[in-house]
This record gives C-alpha cells, sequence and structure tokens, in this order.
C-alpha cells in the first residue's frame, strides 16, 4: 500500500533502487495459458534501455530480464510472474558527495520528508530506472492485447517548439526520437544534441493511439478508463499533463462543435469525429484511444544550479563531469507509455470479462 | 469493483442513478472523532446543486443530505459514514421517446455495449447527478483536512475565448460563474448566456489550488500524488485534460529554466518558482498544489442533431422543448472539483500516519 | 477500509448503527442483467429478522428492504446496488443507563479501545443487527449462484450438548431451530427455552454445505476459497470457530486415512470420502463444500454480572428487566452463514471468469 | 489479483514455484526507518526449512534469502522491500512420471481445473514451499511488532492422539516437535519417527499466543482481528481448521459461564477468564490473543494409493523410493504460523494509527 502496485485484476508490483541489487515486477493475475518469452520481453526493454542511440545517456546497461517464476513450457501458468532485471555495475561513489545536497526538481528533498532518509544512491527509488520493471510486465499485458487486436503506438509529437505535422506509425521505430513525423525526426535530434552539448536538457509531447480496443471496457463511476489512464500515465515521473481527444481545445468549443455524431459504418457504429479521444462516459466506444502527454526536461542538467542542503544551507549544485544524464528523455519514454497504456487495458479488459450476468 | 469506490483509507462507495429514488456515499474510513454536521456537508452540496443562477439549469432540486450512520453525538464514530440525497420529484417521461436513441457525446452507447442494456432515464448511473455524493463526501474531507490547516481553492480560469488574468481567491464565490478574476466575470457571464440563448453549451478551463498541504504526501511509485489527483479529475465526466504547474508548456522548456529552486525561507524550505505544481517525485513539497483541467462544453444542447439509434438506424436527435440543461457547467462543477481533491489528500494524509517506524 | 467492505469483484460495503436511521448494503460489481425484486431479497430478511417464532427476541421488526439504485425494469444494471434497510422504531432510552459500563463480552469496551468513544444505543455498529445488510446483499449473490445451479444450505447441528444424527436439507426450514435433523428439533427447542426462562443463553454449532459449486473456485495462495470462508465466518460477530472438512478431526488422523482418494463417477471426477470438505489447494474441486462453525452463547443474559465502567470501578450489571434477547442466536444466524457463504463463491466464480487466457 | 497478496497496509505479494528459479516475496507499506538485516530473516527462515531434524524431510535446502530492495544502511526506506531465495537444486525428473497424475489430496485436480494445465514439478505454485517466502516477509512483520513490545509463540499441542497438559513458551524451541510441553515431545517424536518407517504420516494441532498486543487492532465489520486471522491460517495449506478462545467449546456453554467479566487489574482492565481469545466485537482487547489449529496429515506418504490420471483412468499412485517428504509438518509449520500471525498484527497496528483524528 505504499504505492508499488498497479492495477485491479492484472495487478503489477514493483521494486528495486536504481543503484541496489535489481528491479523487478511481480504480475498477479495475468490469465493462464498465455505464451511468453523472456526475448519478447527483452524486445521492449532494449527500447527503453540506456545507450542505444546518441541521443540518450551513455551508460551501458542490458538490463536483461530472468522470468523467474509463473511461466511454464513456454507458457503463463495463472500463477504469479515474477521478473528480475539484475544490476550489473552500479558505481555509487559519485552520489556520496550529493547525499546531503537536494537536487533542483529531484524528489530528494520530498523523500526526505516523507521517509526521514532516502538511499541517495542514483535518486534510489525515485530513479526513472524503475520505469525497466513497468515496460517488462507491460510487455505481457500487450501480448495479452496482441490475442484480441489491440495495438498500441506511442510516439512524440513535439520536442521543444519542433511539432509533428502528421502521425506515420511505421515510422516511429525508424528515427532514434520515436517521432511519428519522420520529416520532423532529424530538426528534433539536432535540437536534443545541441542541448546536450551545452548541458542542458528539453521537454516535449507524446501522442498514445491505441487502435481496435472492444467497446466496453472501463468503469464508472471512478474506475473510468480515462481516470485510469491519467493515473497510469501520471505515475510515470516525468509526465506533468495528459489530455484526451480533443483535449485542452474543449475549452474554446461549443456544445455544437464538440460532439461527435455516430454513424453506422460496416455494419458498426463509429462517430464522424474523434473529440471523445475514444471515451465516453469513461467506457471504450471502439473508436481509437487517443491522448497526449506532456513530459518535462530532464532535471540533471550539467549547468550549475543554485539550492541547499539537508540542513537549509545554500549550495552551488553541479553534477561531476563526466555524469551522464539524457538531455530529452521522451525517445525513451515512449516504451513506458506503451507499457502503463497496456496494463490498463489488459485490467479493463479482464474486468469487463465479469460485467454481464449472461 | 465495478468502479463505484475511490480512495484507499478514507474510502468512499457511492450509488445512485439520475431518475433512482436517491443517490448516495458512504465514506469507510473516516477518523473517529470529527465534528461534522448535516448543515456543513448540506452547504457543499448547495454549491452544486442547480437552479443556484441564471447560468445554470432550472431544475429545482433541494439536494437535502441525510446523514444515516456513522456519526454520533455530531461526531464520527470511525465506523462507515452513510450519506443519503432522496430523489424529490423525478419526471422520467421525457426520456421515454430517447430510450432507443444513442445521444452524441452522451454514454448511452457505451453502456449498452458495456451492459447489455441501460437505465435511461436521465442518463442513468451516467448522469452529472452522481457528482452530488462526491460533494457530500468531499464536504466531511474537507473537514478533516481544515483541521490540519490545509485550503482548497478551485475556480474557473477560462470560458470559452475568455480568460482570466489574475486568481483572487475572495471572488470566487462572489459571481455566479465562479471565476477567479472578477474582472472577467461578467464578460463570461454574458458569454454562458449567449449560448443558452441559442441552445448551445460551452467548454472551459479550471484551476485548483491546495494551500497549507503538508509535506510528504503522495505515494511512490505508482500511487503518487499527481497520478491519484489525475485521476480524481478525469473520473469526473466532464473533464478532459489535466496539467501541473508549468503543464504542458513544460513541452517548451529547458531543463535550466524548468527547474525550481529551493530556497530557504523561515525556517522552511521553498522554491523559488513553482513549475511542478508543488509535488515532487509524487510526493508533496510544501508548496501550492497548482493544477488545472479542461471541461468539455455540455454534450445537452437544444439544437438537433444527428445520430443513430439502438439498431443503427440514422436518427435526428432533439431535445424536448422546454428541456433544462446547463449551458455550461464549470460553475456548478467547481465544488466538484474540490470535492475530488479533498478526497485525494484526505486519504494521502491519512497514509502518511503509517509511514514512518518512529 | 475500515472494514465495511467485503469482497474483491463482486464486493459489497454496508453501514448502519442498530439504533441509527437505518442500515444497508451497497453491492458494487454485481453483473448486469440478472434478474431480482425486493420481495426475494425480502424473503431471506424474514428468515434473518426478530420476532418470527418463540426462540428469538419478541422485538418486532419488519426490516423491510427498498433497492435504492442498481435495478432497472427489475435486472440489474451493472452499476451500485443500494439497499437501504430503514429503522422503524428504536427506542434508545434504556441504553442512557448503560453508557458507561463496560458489558461482559460485548464491545463496549474495545471500541472506546480503538475510538475513543462509541454510539452505546443498542450496541451501535456492533449490533448484530448489521448482519441484515449482508442478508439482504446475500441475497443477490445467492441469485447469481442458483443461476449456474450452485445451492448453499445452513443448519443447526448442535445447541448445547445436544447434537444431531443426521442431515435433512428438507427439514431445515421446517422446525424453528433450523436444525437439520428433525428428530432433535424438538429437543434442542426445549433447551433454549429452558434457558430463556432462566434468562441464560446457549451457544451451538452449524454447518453449512454447498452443493454443485462448479470446480476451480479461490486463488491461491493467500485467497483460497477456504481462507475467504474463514475470513466470511469469522467476520460474523458471533463465530468463534471453523473447521473444513474432517476438520479437527485431522489431529488424529494419517495421511492414509486422510487422503481421498479420486475415482471417475458417470464421466467427471470425484473423491470417495470428503475429508477435504470440497477444497484442494484452496480450489474447489467439486465435491460438497463443507465446514461447522461455533457459535457463542448470546452475551446478553438476564442474569446480574459482575463489570466494569469506563473509569474502571467495579459495577454489577443487569438488563432492566422486560429486555428482548435470543436466547440463542443460532436459528437467526442461519441465513447469515447462507449470505456469507455466498458472497464468497458469487465473488471466487466472477474471479474465475477471468483466469484462463483462451 | 490471484491471489498471491496479503494486507492492507503492510502487504506482501509472493511468487515463486517449489523448482522454479527462485521463491520471493515483495512487502509494499513497510514503515522506513525499521532496522532489518538478512541475518535476523535466515534465523526465522532456518526455523523452517527441510533438514533441521530427523523429524522432517532429510532434503537439504539452505534457503539463504536476498534482501534486494527497500533496505538501505540497516534501515527500512519506505520503498518496497524486495526478498529473494534462489533455488539451488532442484531436481525435478521424478516429477515426469507424475504429471498426468493426480496424487491423492493434492491440488494437482483442481489447479489443472482452474488454470488448464500446471507445473508439475514439485507441485509448483501449490508446494509447500511458497511459505518460505511468507516466513521471510513475516520476520520483518514480528521486527516491527517488537519495537511496541508485542510478542508471538506459536507450538505444538498435539500430534494424533497425543495431547499436551501445560504450555511453556520456554520448551518450544528446545524439542524438535516444537511442542510446549516438554514432557510430551519425546513421546510425539517417537510417534511421528514411527510413522516415518512405515511411509505414513501425522496430523496435529497447534497453538498461537501472542502477547502484549495493544488494544484497538481489528476493524470491525468484516476486517474484524479474528476474521483476518482465520484467513491468514486457513491461507496455509495444510490448515484446515482454526479457533479461538474457548473455541469449539462454546457450543456446550451458557452465556453464564462464557462471558467474560472485566475487573481492573494494575490501571488496566483485563478480564477474569479468557473465552473471547483476546478479541472483542473483532477488536483486540489487551489480553492474550489465543487461537489453535489443526493441521493435516501430510498428503505425501510412501504408501501405494488409487487414484486417476487426466484422461480419468484409474491408476496406482506409490512415491518413487528414496522420496524425501515430512511425515508430519507440525514442527516446520510453526514459524510459519508465527510469520502470518505477525504480518496481520503489523498490518492492523498501522491501520489502528489513522483511526482517531485527535
Amino acid at each position: 500500500m505504499a504505492g508499488n502496485s498497479f492495477g485491479t485484476l492484472f495487478k503489477i508490483t514493483t521494486w528495486g533502487e536504481s543503484h541496489g541489487k535489481g528491479i523487478g515486477a511481480t504480475i498477479d493475475g495475468c490469465p493462464s495459458g498465455l505464451a511468453i518469452s523472456e526475448e519478447e520481453i527483452q524486445q521492449e526493454l532494449n527500447r527503453r534501455k540506456p545507450g542505444q542511440s546518441k541521443l540518450t545517456t551513455e551508460r551501458k546497461e542490458t538490463d536483461r530480464v530472468h522470468i523467474m517464476s509463473g511461466v511454464f513450457d513456454g507458457k503463463t501458468t495463472g500463477t504469479a510472474i515474477s521478473l528480475v532485471i539484475f544490476t550489473e555495475d552500479a558505481d555509487s561513489s559519485k552520489y556520496e558527495s550529493m547525499k546531503d545536497i537536494y537536487r533542483p526538481s529531484h524528489a530528494d528533498f520530498t523523500y526526505d520528508q516523507k521517509y526521514g532518509f532516502r538511499d541517495y544512491r542514483g535518486s534510489g527509488r525515485a530513479s526513472g530506472r524503475e520505469t525497466a520493471a513497468r515496460v517488462a510486465a507491460g510487455a505481457i499485458a500487450k501480448k495479452l492485447l496482441a490475442g484480441i487486436g489491440a495495438q498500441i503506438y506511442a510516439y512524440v509529437i513535439q520536442i521543444g517548439d519542433i511539432q509533428t505535422r502528421r502521425v506515420d506509425f511505421e515510422a516511429i521505430e525508424q528515427n532514434s526520437v520515436r517521432c511519428a513525423d519522420p520529416d520532423c525526426a532529424p530538426e528534433m535530434e539536432s535540437l536534443i544534441l545541441k542541448l546536450k552539448a551545452v548541458g542542458d536538457s528539453v521537454g516535449g509531447k507524446a501522442e498514445v493511439t491505441a487502435l481496435n480496443v472492444p467497446t466496453g471496457l472501463g468503469d464508472p463511476v471512478f474506475d473510468k478508463l480515462d481516470a485510469d489512464l491519467a493515473k497510469a500515465m501520471l505515475s510515470i515521473g516525468a509526465v506533468k499533463a495528459i489530455e484526451f481527444g480533443a483535449g485542452f481545445d474543449v475549452c474554446h468549443m461549443q456544445g455544437s462543435q464538440y460532439n461527435d455524431q455516430f454513424i453506422r459504418q460496416n455494419d458498426h457504429l463509429v462517430t464522424k469525429t474523434n473529440h471523445a479521444g475514444g471515451i465516453l462516459g469513461g467506457i471504450s466506444n471502439g473508436m481509437p484511444i487517443v491522448f497526449r502527454v506532456a513530459v518535462k526536461p530532464t532535471p540533471s542538467i550539467m549547468i550549475a544550479q543554485q539550492t541547499v542542503d539537508r540542513n537549509g544551507q545554500p549550495r552551488l549544485f553541479q553534477l561531476p563531469a563526466g555524469s551522464r544524464h539524457d538531455p530529452c528523455i521522451l525517445p525513451r519514454i515512449i516504451p513506458v507509455l506503451e507499457a502503463m497504456t497496456a496494463l490498463v487495458l489488459a485490467d479493463k479488459w479482464l474486468i469487463q470479462k465479469t460485467v454481464k450476468s449472461s
């Protein structure tokens, strides 16, 4: 109950600090009989791991996943699935010097306030490294959803002031930014490298589209599909905002513009527009589920910053030379967005199996 | 588990359809010894009820709350608190004609898909009326938080294209829009009345500020304070987006701009800026908690709209003359935003009592 | 989270004090499309209500249930079902004199310790009256289970030293003790009346048999079917013990005696004996589920008892003359046992719908 | 939600099959600042591990625990604590021959019914080996409780027909049976060895006493302390029954005998008798918490047994010569009973911190 679990029927519990012995996720409630392999999970982890491209931190981590339980003869057994990624090389020495400093925009201060002290090595539990456990667990949720034809795409649509003009799902994995508009990707890449060179970082926006999601997923009143997706996204450290469908533009709209009209198309109902983002009354309506999230610039920058220490004394904080951090976390956060979306949808899909008495 | 409960330790379960016998909330986990009266709860309900001003629907509902259990001698006993609002007058006759139509932007279609059929009277459980139960329960959470000095303000900052330029908490309840900028309120009021006259509706934006929230509230990893607030807000039917602190503006920012610097002020730490919106690593940092939500235009409009019926046949849908609906839901959603914020904060505050072993 | 909810998918939350405005249950997660009426629920309540026979308290309560939400056109809608029983006549005056006394074997002292004070009228939330809400909710779970052919029988097998020699389901409702052995019933009845005459009370044992429960219900490791049934039963105030199948007799047995052998019978597997009580590894095996519970003598007796008051001062406690209490709660606890069994089984049955991926 | 989690605030999730890569527990909600070491946990595990004495299976397992996360500088950090025991040597070859057979009193059949197939190696998740994860997690709960002076003792009081006549806490760890009556221990030991020699097994009874438990723990209505302890105990595979205080003897008692009278003793209230077993209305009353559980004879015996296979065909099942199993599981189940008791009490103690508003 200290917040390390997510989901109702398809439920994950994650653990692990950045510089501890490892990180992991236990999945409770994955249906039996699903074919899954370490390789399939590894593929998703590889999309998140550091050192993939010159845009990301140069740390080399293999992030090798081990299925410790719950899978037998290549299939899930219905019992708890434990996934572990052992830490291979964590040099915590440089963190000694930071242990009393409250780094700006980091959770150092709030962890101390909450718990009385903190594991200061590599940000401990507050490190973005915890998202690897989400991606590993999400890979299994994705596999489950693939079985019903649902597909999830996350992609970058803005970095700094550069915004995409179109979405091409095929383009996403073809560029190192994971941008859906191949025309924008080089420009975004340049911007990120430019900021990396000066030791700064930059924020951006990502969009998620889920296709072929069955109608009926999501539970009114409080567990609406959009409510649970919002929680899932905002639980990712760098995400500061989310909007569904027309999003913040609804503020400017009138009902006569906003309302999506139903029409019949090939034997099923669709809406002419999708201002709702595929969700009505908290329940999927069969249209693409579409939402966007704002991702803040990485707090770790090479530029010296003014701050205070544990004792409230002013301190100048500067990362040690040679520190390796991401100038822009968006390319690596993409698989995390997909994983969290998959976890929500898999959970809602299982719940929906229990909703009708006949 | 069908989504009618919210919270972990301070947990509410709500029930009731728009045209049923009543609606209600049961609060499980409210600490004992809190002084609370029906009148205090009623005050909050009065801010939400229809018919308060010419801006809102003209339906007259008294929305009188009854404390059915859990309070003795004016104080909570620690046992389940049941709050009930009996329905006084619900004329469902006009809904007969709509029972097979899927109204645009309503949950008619998705409820049918999810459950096989639906209570079509007044939108049933999907009606905004369910939020009265949230407001009633939230009044108790607010009272609990008042005991530790925390204060929550929600207010309108945008209607259509009209945006506020300043925030004055004192102004909020002084105008019928519940706008924080008294200079904008008349203009917003005019716009809403203009749209009402033509049978249309309009969206807008509201902001929530929570002051004097203790540090340490919120639980990493998944139950971050912002994650749970996001879920709380997106669980309100009309809300389509949320942003914390700098929100979507972070997309344009660099780390050197975004990072909030810590400084010491009168023996406690504050940050020079509050781009984080009062939350770091999912935990409150003592700064004001600030977020904004986008509220869609009310789907019920008097203008005829094209849609389909249960059988997929095209139908023209028009509300019966004399139907009463809100041209803009924002003035009435304000107490709902406050209630949901209070529920999250009260819950997190209780959890925080258990976090340290000494 | 203060313990007023039970179940995972088929989840109930109950509220209400003995002498408050009413008691109720909200069911969250009941599948849509189940036909249910107030009359069906009332039938179960009538089996629990006081004043049914000369064996029970002479208080007259009609315990009339109202379905406040979640049912439309005679069928559950899938939304929260609220059941309320309004208090009709509660004379709390006689409790004034007891408000500072800690009645032996009552929860007066522990409620004061836990909450700081208590609603002393009629034992407040600690009254057995709360079980009416369980019975009402359980009636719906029973109806759901009836749809798959499962049947639940609870019945008395011991009162004081009188033990039944056989079980005849047909006999249960034919005698006022709800004893399964019609030969024993008169003797038990006499004993209860004899104790009533002297103002004392008596304990006993009940057995529950659930027939036609599908195989596969129950979730290892912690949510075993027997574990959840045990929790369900021990959550009933008067129950002090539970045993499944061979129960405490297993202490005397050897593996070669205890182990139930599998045999094939008409295309499905059964076991020659049923020492396991229908549950293997926490999962139903298709055999009758059988368990027994010990029910303590009603603590309220007319005989004067030594005790203390809030200030620790010795006090002689005697119920006012004319107080009405059950000399033996077993006849009235029978429907409660059935209700709690039904709630567990309905919940497990819903969960089982989500366990296999294909 | 597939039953691998236990607890509300102090919550554990366990994983692992008998012959998989390992087993483990993740603890979510342990307060920060608790001093704990691998050695302290190991001590509890050593009490459960096989091969401790000639009474237990001769399998040698070191069951070495690793703290993977959540502890820093020797203290819990408040984040998820992951405990892992890697499997050192698991020879699954002999299970190949059993994979289609349904062993009597094992969960083979029910797992197949529930999940469609099963990990047949060493009983997979249904193996008693999963209790090692409970003991590891329970060691931390015990440490937390030790901080408030609470002590938990579990001990054997019956094996077959041999029953203890007295309880001496000091004697428990002095004999290989973990019997509380040193006079009975040799006799019990002889009986177990005699049955081992003939390849049979035997059941028995254990008692748990928890001392110095604060008043006020336990949550009415459904989460009563006894209800949650009952669930905890019945979730242990071999446990078939539980009774609190006077237990099944209440069936024979009258209220005038049963009711525990309150008296004042050294400034606090106690009861002259403890028929209630330390719990009134589901809440601890400060008296020793006392309950007893029935433990069935180990199902694995060397004697040939009649059963069927997956196809329903009759089969004679006999364990391969040299198979190693416990003739009586009681000595090794003792630390499991203590662990589960500690988990319940730690959880209730944390919850109680949130119950009063002042």
